[in-house]
C-alpha cells in the first residue's frame, strides 16, 4: 500500500442563514473537499465561498452531488428513474464547475450525497446513471465510490477514473463491507483508536473487523467528518498521526495520478 | 440597418408534469432560445431536451438566467442583494452550460429573465452584478439586452459582447422606451401589422411611436413569444414576413460575429 | 349495492403561471374533490379559487395530501419516517383548511397523492402515520382509499370514517386488485365501456376482471381524471350513464352518512 | 403603563438537518413564541415541536407569517400582490394552527416576519393583505405589530386585537422610530442598559432616544432574541430585571383580555 492517502469531507452544505458543519475547522485538515451543489444542502453563495477557501489551501474540489430533497437533506431513498439522476447529475456538476471556472481551479471530482450514495452503491441502474451524468460532462472526472460497489464497478466500466473510500471510524465487517448503523460497533468514537485504524489503513491497507479478523482494504481516501466539535477532534487526530507517521496527505488528482 | 436580424423567444420554461408554452411549435421559428435554468422555470429534463432539440435546428442556446421564485414564475421583482445575484447568474449558467457542454454545443448568449431582466435594465448595480456573474464564467458570452439599458451599458463597459433587442408586438414611446402595460397601445395584437414593424425595425431601423412619430431603433434581436396559438401565428407572421423580405433570420453569434 | 355513488377527482393541482388538469370542465362532473395541498401541486391562490368552485357547486372538499417532492410531482416514492408522513399530513390537511375555514365550508375528506397513496396503500406503518395525522386534526374527517389496503384498515382500526374507491377505467385482477399499469388491460379507454363498468359497480357492486370473471367490488367513491380531454370525455360519460340509470350522485359525507 | 408585559421571539425557524436559533434556551424567558410556519423557516416536525415545547411552559403560540423565500429566509423583499400575500398568510396561518389544534392548544397571534414585516409596516395595501388573511381564518388572533405602523392600522380598521411590541435593545428616534440598523446607536449590547430601558418601557411607558429626549412608547409585547449566546444573555437580563422589578410577565392574550 502506498504511504500516501487522501482525506476527504463533506463540505459546503450551509445554506442561506442556515450553518451546519464546521468548515472553518475541517477544511485545513482534509486535500479533496466535496461541495454541496445546491440540491440537499449549499446556495451559490456557499459554493463560492467553499471553492475559494478550499483552492486557496490547494484542496482538491469535488462536486458532492444529491437528491432534490432540501427537508430531507439528501438523506432519504427516492424512487427516481435513471433519467432523473443521470440529468441531476449534469445540472450540479455544471452549477460547481461555475464557480471553479469563474475562480481557475479544477473540478477533481464528484461523489454522491446520502441517499443517492447508498442507492447508486448497490443499484446498478442508479450507478450507470450517476455514471453517465459525470461522463457526459467530464470523462476526466475522479469518481469517488465504496470498494466493491456498483458505483465504482460502474465508473471503472465507463473507463472514468475511480478513487476508492475508507472509513477509519466505522466498523466493518469480515466482507469488508461496513457494519450497519443498526449494529453495535458500526461507529467508533476514540480519537486514538480511529487514528490508529487510519494508519493502518494507509500503511497496511488492512482494517480489522469487528470479529477480529484482518481485512483487506484498498483505498484511495479517507472520508472523515465536521459536522460537530467531537468529529473535528477525530479527524485533526487521523490528520496528525497520518503526518507523524510520514504518510503524505494528497488530493484524489495526484493520487490517482501520481 | 442590415438586412439579417436574430429572433429570439423564451423555452424550456416547463417543469416536472408541468408543460407551459409551446416549444415545439416555436422553436423552428427562432434563431436563438432563452432556455430557463431551474430557477423560475424548467428542470434538468427539460433544459437537456430544449438544448437538444435547439441544437439540432441550429438555435443559438442562452441561459435564461431568473430568481429563485418558482411560484411567481420569477416576475416577482426580489430586493437580492449584487451578490446573491451574481451568484445566482453563475450557478444557473453552469448547469445550463453542462447540457450545452454533454451534447457538444455552444453557449451562445445570457439573457436575465422576467423581474430579473426588469431590475438589471434600470439598476445599475444589479446590471453590474448580472454582468459580473457571466464575465466570471465566460467573457465570451453575449449578454441580450434592451437598448439604453443599465444592462447594456455595464455588458458594454465590461467589455462584453453585447446584443440589442426590440419588440415586435409592443408599443414604443418617442423616446424608445416601451409603452407601459398599463398604458393603452402597450401591446399589438394583429399579426400583419407586427409583422411589418419587424420588417421595419429590421430594414430601416425605425419603429412608429405611440404619438406617430418615428424612432430610431437598432437592434440585433426581435424578441418573439410562444405562450399560446396567438403568440404562435403572430411569431409565424413576422418569420415569414422577414423571410418574403429576403432577410436573413441568423443566431446572435452570427450576428455579432459577422 | 346502493344506487348512490360518490365521484371523485383529483383537482387543484395548478401551479403558479403552470396549469394543469381541466379543472373548470371535471369539477362540475363530480362529487368530491381531491384538492392538492401546495406539496406536490397547488398553491394558495389555487387552493383558495379550488375550493371557492368546488363549495359552489356542492362539491365535497378533501386534502389531497403529498410529499414535498414538486419536481416529481409526488409520484416518486420517497422513504420517508412514519414521523415525518405524519407531520406532513397535518401542515397540509392545516393550510388546506384554511382556505375551507375562511370561505365557510366543510373539510369533508382526507386522500394520499401518488406515491403516498401507494405506499400507504401496501405499508402498514405509513397507512398508520397518514390515519395517525389525520386523526390529530379531526377525527370526522373521512380516508378516501383503495379496498382491502393498509390504509383502510389503518383508518378502520383508529376509527375514523373509511370511504372506498374503485376505478371504471382500470383493469381489476381475480383478487380485486387493480392490473399493474405494466400489464395488457390496465387501462381502460372506451366511453361506453368505462361507463358501462361504472354502472355495474354501482349498481351490482361487481366488476368484470381481466380474466372475464366477475369480483365483488364495494365502493363509495368512483375516481375519475380530468387531465386531458380523452379523460374529461369519459368522465363525462361515466356521468350521464350513472344519471340517466338512476343512480345518485352525492358527496361522500352524505353517502357515508346517509 | 400596566405592570405586566409579554415577551415575544422568533422561535422554531429551525428546518430538516439545519438548526437555527437557541429555542431551548429562549422558550422559558418568553411568554409568547412567534412560530416560523414552513415558507421562510421551520418544517412540520419543528412546528409541531416548538408548539408542543411552548404549550408546556404556557406560552402564547403565534404564527410568524413570511414569504415563500427560504433561501434568503423571508428577509428579502418581494414585491408580492395583495392577492398572494393574503393567500399565503390563510396557507400559513392554517398550516400552524394544525399542529395547536392536534395538540388541543390555543393559537394566539400572527406576526409577519422579515421583509413581510418591514412591507407590512410601511405599506398600506400589504398590511390589509396581512389583515384580511388572518381575518379570514379568525378574527379572534392578535396581530402584532410596531406602533404606528400600517399593519397596526389596518388590524384596528379590520377589528381585529392588535398588540403593539417594542424593542428594548434597539435605539429610537425621537419620533418614535426605530434607528435604522446603518446608522449608529441602532443596536444596544450591554445587558444591564438594555434591561433598564425594558423595565422603563413597561413601568413608565417611556423611551430614551438617540437624541437624549424622551419618547413616550405604549407597548404590550416587548421583541426578544434568540440568535446566538449574547442575544440569550441580554433576553435573560430583561426578564430577571423585569421580574426583580415585580413587573408580571403574561402572553398576549392575558395582557389585552386582562
Amino acid at each position: 500500500m502506498s504511504a500516501v492517502i487522501d482525506l476527504n469531507c463533506d463540505l459546503g452544505e450551509s445554506f442561506g442563514a442556515y450553518t451546519i458543519g464546521m468548515d472553518e475547522e475541517t477544511l485545513p485538515l482534509v486535500s479533496s473537499a466535496n461541495i454541496a451543489c445546491g440540491f440537499h444542502g449549499g446556495d451559490p453563495r456557499v459554493m463560492e465561498r467553499t471553492v475559494q477557501r478550499a483552492a486557496a489551501l490547494g484542496v482538491g474540489i469535488g462536486a458532492h452531488v444529491g437528491f432534490p430533497d432540501r427537508v430531507g437533506f439528501g438523506r432519504r431513498e427516492i424512487h427516481a428513474t435513471a433519467d432523473e439522476v443521470r440529468t441531476d447529475v449534469i445540472y450540479q456538476i455544471g452549477a460547481l464547475y461555475a464557480f471553479c471556472r469563474a475562480l481557475g481551479v479544477e473540478l477533481q471530482h464528484v461523489k454522491p450525497h446520502g441517499a443517492l450514495y447508498n442507492q447508486a452503491a448497490r443499484d446498478a441502474v442508479l450507478a450507470r446513471a450517476v455514471v453517465a451524468g459525470i461522463a457526459a460532462f467530464d470523462r476526466q472526472l475522479i469518481v469517488l465510490a465504496p470498494p466493491g460497489s456498483e458505483l465504482a464497478r460502474a465508473a471503472a466500466e465507463a473507463g472514468l477514473p475511480v478513487a476508492l473510500e475508507g472509513f477509519a471510524d466505522r466498523g466493518y465487517n469480515p466482507d469488508g463491507s461496513l457494519v450497519s448503523r443498526r449494529q453495535p460497533g458500526a461507529v467508533l468514537h476514540d480519537p486514538a483508536e480511529v487514528a490508529a485504524r487510519a494508519e493502518r489503513m494507509v500503511r497496511e491497507g488492512k482494517v480489522r473487523a469487528v470479529d477480529g479478523t484482518d481485512v483487506a482494504l484498498s483505498v484511495h481516501s479517507l472520508c472523515i467528518h465536521g459536522d460537530n466539535p467531537a468529529s473535528v477532534s477525530l479527524a485533526r487526530a487521523v490528520r496528525q498521526r497520518l503526518e507523524a507517521a510520514g504518510v503524505g496527505i494528497r488530493p484524489l488528482r495526484a493520487i490517482l495520478r501520481g
